[in-house]
């Protein structure tokens, strides 16, 4: 069935099945911030065929990829989700079933967190079009910002990056990484179509990561747009530069198993949609929280006075390079 | 200029101008909620073409539409609004003027309010896309819900119904209304094109509309598609039914000077986009209430206990209708 068949009033009633019933039915949701929390608000925008394809992305994961892209920059922000809307413009000939299983890519990727989706939208276009707004809360205190990162803190990395970026690449040529295991390539393609937000880092630090210290100085963003955007935004805001060592970036061991290291190295910096959070604090509590977090958390650099991000080189192959932040990914 | 020969982060840095510096430049925005009040969230989708057009939008209008729209849906939970954010998609081709007026038109609509920009998303499209979603804040106890209505509650609407209808009419067919002077033709077609939310009905039932008596229970919404529908969605949500007088709906004087009131009441049932509010209140809370509001300001109805909703005719020349939701408007 198509959505024009099934009108705005019948395919608004099937999505209303996935949000909670109290909170539908009025102009706007209601929802609670506790006491003493600051609101974090964000909001992306996918449009198909820029953002996600029928070629590497089913209806499922496009709705939750969306997701996990909104809920890591509210991670990004040490917040933890209350909720979000949707707005969803589509063609009428569209198929239900591929809306119905957006949606169930989205609510699976909340589900971990209790997270609802509190309202939404629904309307005609040529083409389909998302925005999704999430909103979460945290303590003024505890905030990670991208300005606050100071000299000689530490620049540690949640986990591996370039998996997402090598996962495309398997969607888009499937003859490539024919030396890959099975486990190998399904694992480097659900990186790329099922990101997980690091909400447990913010639960983390929230928690214990200040080691009874009191207050906690983190900085930070997400590696959304690529470790070398996430370093190069943090010090642009921070007003200070960087050195990244290239040996201690930790990609996937089974992309060198695939692609030399210069190219696991240009897609960790690049790629994109890692969606691991890249955090600047000093350096024994990094120390701690790498312990911590394993799976492939890592300390791959420090921040310096002087203002340029520097790739250093210990192995004298490649030569120290400076990154720039127009190398990233640009719309239009 | 366009906005690819711009770029996505010079169009960005554009943009940014019309935020609150100290918003810019992480993964999401820090606001806050007064202790004690309920977050209200509301979101818009608008699609070139469909909700908006050049034929009769300018940018400058489009923004402003879409923003007080989404003030509307605040208003009509008793909120006020404490930020929006906007995601747009839109071709390389558009002009940076025309997103430049956009923005200048949703910023315009918020000012009165010092309501900011709080965040937003920009990416390239085939069709100009825009999402809004708008933040308040409600004491809960205070919020206007849908399903609060009870037999014998006067229904109120805060002023006239029809007046966006006939200004798009006049918009579409610019050789229609003769026989309207100039002001009363500019006052319908800006009707259309800059339409107010009423928060200024919120900030009064705030402060005074329950003349100390304590808790004021006001059911209703806004009549953004149409008063019949307000009055059909108040009434399924509250299980209650509802009589309106034909001839106590108020619509712009001029109207009648151009058309047969029987086209001037279709107008304000259906037309839509007037963003009043519907409101269920005891009879002599709404009548107090009516008289500080004035300006077309009245009791149409009531709310009775039989679940049906009639449109009643004293005057014996249209009989009495039952409405149905099925007229209003539809996507797909």
């Amino acid at each position: 069935m198509q959505v024009r068949q099934l009108g705005e009033q019948g395919l608004l009633k099937r999505l209303q099945e996935f949000c909670p019933v109290d909170l539908i039915g009025d102009d706007a949701a209601l929802l609670t911030v506790a006491a003493g929390q600051s609101l974090v608000v964000t909001t992306d925008m996918l449009v198909d065929g820029v953002h996600f394809s029928d070629r590497t992305t089913s209806p499922f994961d496009a709705g939750w990829r969306a997701t996990a892209a909104n809920l890591s920059d509210l991670a990004a922000m040490g917040a933890s989700p209350l909720g979000i809307t949707i707005g969803l413009s589509l063609p009428g000939t569209v198929e239900v079933s591929w809306v119905e299983q957006f949606y169930q890519g989205i609510v699976a990727c909340l589900q971990p967190y209790s997270t609802p989706i509190v309202g939404g939208d629904i309307c005609r276009s040529s083409v389909i079009t998302v925005s999704i707004t999430a909103f979460g809360q945290v303590s003024p205190s505890r905030a990670i910002r991208r300005s606050t990162a100071r000299p000689g803190d530490a620049i540690l990395v949640t986990g591996v990056h370039g998996a997402s970026r090598a996962g495309l690449e398997l969607l888009l040529h499937p003859d490539q990484g024919q030396g890959l295991s099975a486990a190998d390539r399904a694992a480097l393609i659900q990186a790329h179509q099922r990101p997980v937000p690091r909400l447990d880092v913010v639960a983390l630090l929230r928690d214990g990561g200040d080691g009874g210290d009191g207050l906690l100085r983190v900085a930070g963003m997400d590696s959304s747009d690529g470790l070398a955007d996430a370093v190069l935004q943090i010090c642009r805001a921070s007003r200070v530069g960087a050195e990244i060592e290239r040996n201690l970036i930790p990609f996937p061991p089974s992309l060198t198993a695939w692609v030399l290291e210069a190219q696991a190295v240009e897609w960790a910096l690049y790629g994109g949609e890692d969606f691991e959070l890249v955090l600047c604090l000093p350096r024994l509590v990094a120390q701690r929280l790498v312990e911590q977090l394993g799976n492939g958390a890592a300390i791959v650099g420090r921040i310096t006075a002087e203002p340029t991000v520097v790739l250093r080189d210990r192995s004298g192959l490649y030569g120290d390079e400076i990154l720039r932040l127009e190398k990233g990914f640009q719309h239009f």
